[in-house]
């Protein structure tokens, strides 16, 4: 802690905030297409800013969609070598009116910062970048080789660094994956993520007559896709919460009575969760689980939207020719996204109501993932978090998905370290998202001991 | 046939074409607030047409939504008045993408006009204005009394002209109402309409978590508005199309055994009708009813559109904290609008799902009506019709909504005679919405026929 890497991180900490909401300005909103130059933009500024600080071989490496960034510094001979990861790339801001103040105009208020992608996820990748330059220049070396690697399309699936890290093993050779896309548990509650779930995100395309129709004309006997879409929809999942596709469920692997135990003593009370985080009447969900297991270790199916139709204000009186929608699943350990899509695809094809015809679209997928917590670079987080924040830290999982997390693993090998300083309460994918400012400045200085630690 | 205003009609034909172009290409859309300028400016162009061609008291009747048109001609002595309905709003025109030609720029093909409003209504009303206008001019006089009254509202539930003719029914005095918003049941088959389905329009907004939540953090105990939507709308109705909100179907009159055979004796092919007016792959709806009793004598319930959550391109993993569904039912002779809203939303209170509050609106609403077909007024419509057409007059009944018919019987007491002169393939509501040329001169000759034999 008393490190000069870290006393360089505290006396320049102004500029660190100043540099992150001039990356915050940028709406690098990665679904929408009209936002590709900003997202090319934001990764010429993170670039830009990884050669100033001293990293080496920096480079745009350009996808199919938005460009990776690259940087790294291998000159500490005999020591481990650390991925870097993080993406600079977020949600679309939507519903606007929401918002308190404008999502990319950077806003401070009550010790936070509030902007689209302060948490998810530039302030974190920020505080990675900044905690290499406090080691760079506070300290004049990197304690470990570091390889940097940024995407621009975690919020759309990661296909382009997904494709990278598959075809290109050989220029991503470490040790592990330093992972900042996460968060505490509680607020002061130092914070390792060590499971993440997968999703399969999809589309329904229900269509029944070749054009819109007049509802009184055609009304009892046209078959109408919205109506056939909710009852596809409301045949997906019981009551309760259980989903209903046959098979769903059964390559699960449950968590160990070991794991179980210790999320029974993480601090959480349920209906403070309900009232202040969730914010409804009631929390839903399976039966006999715990609402850590119904949000970390079980597969669970959401309605994103309903495009289609008519959706203005007032009336239109018409039987819509087609009707889309968003679907997706999250899937937990010992569940794979190509089987689950089957298994959801033909069972959908098997409810579809007569009349009508449907398509079950793929748009993108991520793979679940469990780290073995018995790994030096785990062990020396841990050891670094409990030295920033003076308690011990807890392993939870993520209802999450971060898909490279599971791609490191499968195609490079390596265990990754979730290390991240979000708040539950961060507003994630939502209006007002915000990064508490305490955990941005706490967080460049555990990234610092991190690797200071893993040096040692 | 031989009359000087027939005459006069088809004399001056390419005149009363460029006319009804000229309205078409006023986007009159009533449900779409920054048309409103171009609703009052369709109803200037008609108010000047009528004075143009003779008509007294022409003025424009403001109410709170858009204004109506009025204007008579009353020195007929000891002859009967006839009060003129039409309307000159017209549908939104989306979606755009499936027009062949722009839906306000009216385009002739293959003897057909094309465009937004062409039939329903614009080119009716115009063709009552020019058979007015044949009479008065090519003839001098009307044969009959005349008070036409022209709304902007027909589209969006009429209340304008609702609220006029309950508060003012002494400036409205006829013995009949002829309402020109209908169509022939089959090409060159003439018809008169007898019955009309009632509706109710409505939305369900369904709330569940405070504020849009991340679907990973939170899928598994968040409710989610769009599933409990799709399951509120799925426990509506059956697979067969029989709606289950209890005590619905308890007020219906069913059709005569007589008007069930003439239907019978309708020419009409199944199998056609789906295949090139439908469209689907198979029609739906209750068993052991007919398409017409489907269509014209059972109710119904459809789903226009669901807005709310994450409509864009691309994927947005967001549990949205609201969905709304456009919802509306049709009713039929012995429904009320009143108790059948009141049962859908007790209904839907009933089985809206745990975690989720909901709310149902009424957007407007309108009566089912039926006619009497031995009035004397009817009988001069079926004579005209057949001078005409050369054929005999069928009577049939519309599944759709003519609010005004209902309301003209209740607070006028006056019966309609619904003369229209669509087809069933002429797209209302619906892309490429479209008038046959055939039927609007036609339609003009009919309508002054019908004036001719009601004054004989």
């Amino acid at each position: 802690m008393s490190s000069s890497a870290v006393t360089y991180a505290r006396e320049n900490y102004p500029r660190f905030l100043d540099q992150l909401k001039a990356l915050l300005r940028i709406p690098s909103v990665s679904t929408l297409p009209e936002h590709a130059g900003d997202c090319h933009f934001a990764a010429e500024v993170l670039a830009a800013d990884l050669s100033r600080i001293g990293m080496e071989n920096v480079r745009l490496i350009e996808t199919e969609g938005h460009p990776l960034v690259y940087a790294d510094w291998l000159h500490a001979a005999g020591k481990p070598t650390a991925l870097v990861y993080g993406h600079y790339d977020v949600q679309p801001p939507d519903p606007l009116d929401e918002w308190l103040s404008p999502p990319f105009e950077p806003t401070e208020r009550n010790g936070n910062l509030y902007a689209r992608g302060a948490v998810d996820d530039k302030g974190q990748v920020v505080a990675q970048i900044k905690a290499l330059e406090s080691l760079l220049v506070g300290s004049g070396s990197l304690p470990i080789n570091v390889r940097v690697l940024l995407e621009g399309e975690e919020e759309v699936g990661g296909e382009g660094i997904a494709h990278y890290v598959a075809s290109k093993p050989a220029d991503l050779k470490a040790d592990f994956a330093l992972v900042s896309d996460t968060e505490l548990f509680a607020p002061g509650l130092p914070t390792l993520c060590v499971g993440l779930r997968g999703m399969i995100y999809t589309e329904l395309e229900v269509r029944g007559a070749k054009t819109d129709l007049h509802s009184g004309m055609y009304g009892g006997v046209a078959p109408n896709p919205f109506f056939a879409l909710a009852q596809i929809l409301a045949g997906l999942k019981d009551e309760h919460g259980h989903i209903l596709i046959p098979r769903f469920y059964d390559d699960i692997i449950p968590p160990s009575a070991e794991e179980l135990a210790a999320w029974q003593s993480l601090p959480f009370d349920e209906e403070e969760y309900r009232i202040h985080e969730v914010g409804s009447r009631q929390l839903v969900g399976e039966a006999g689980y715990s609402v850590m297991e119904r949000t970390w270790a079980r597969p669970t199916l959401d309605v994103h939207g309903i495009p289609g139709g008519f959706i203005g204000a007032g009336a239109k009186t018409v039987i819509p020719a087609k009707a889309v929608a968003k679907v997706s699943m999250r899937l937990v350990p010992g569940m794979t996204p190509a089987k689950s899509f089957e298994l959801y695809k033909n069972y959908v094809k098997k409810i579809t109501p007569v009349g009508v015809e449907v398509e079950v679209r793929l748009i993108h997928s991520g793979d679940p993932c469990l780290i073995p917590v018995d790994n030096p670079y785990i062990r020396a987080a841990t050891r670094a978090l409990n030295e920033v924040w003076g308690k011990d830290t807890v392993f939870i999982r993520s209802g999450g998905s971060i898909p490279i997390v599971g791609d490191i693993a499968r195609h490079l090998g390596l265990p990754s370290v979730m290390m991240g300083f979000g708040l539950p309460d961060d507003n994630l994918h939502a209006p007002n998202e915000k990064f508490h400012l305490k955990n941005f400045a706490l967080g460049i200085e555990s990234l610092i001991c991190f690797l200071e630690e893993v040096g040692a």
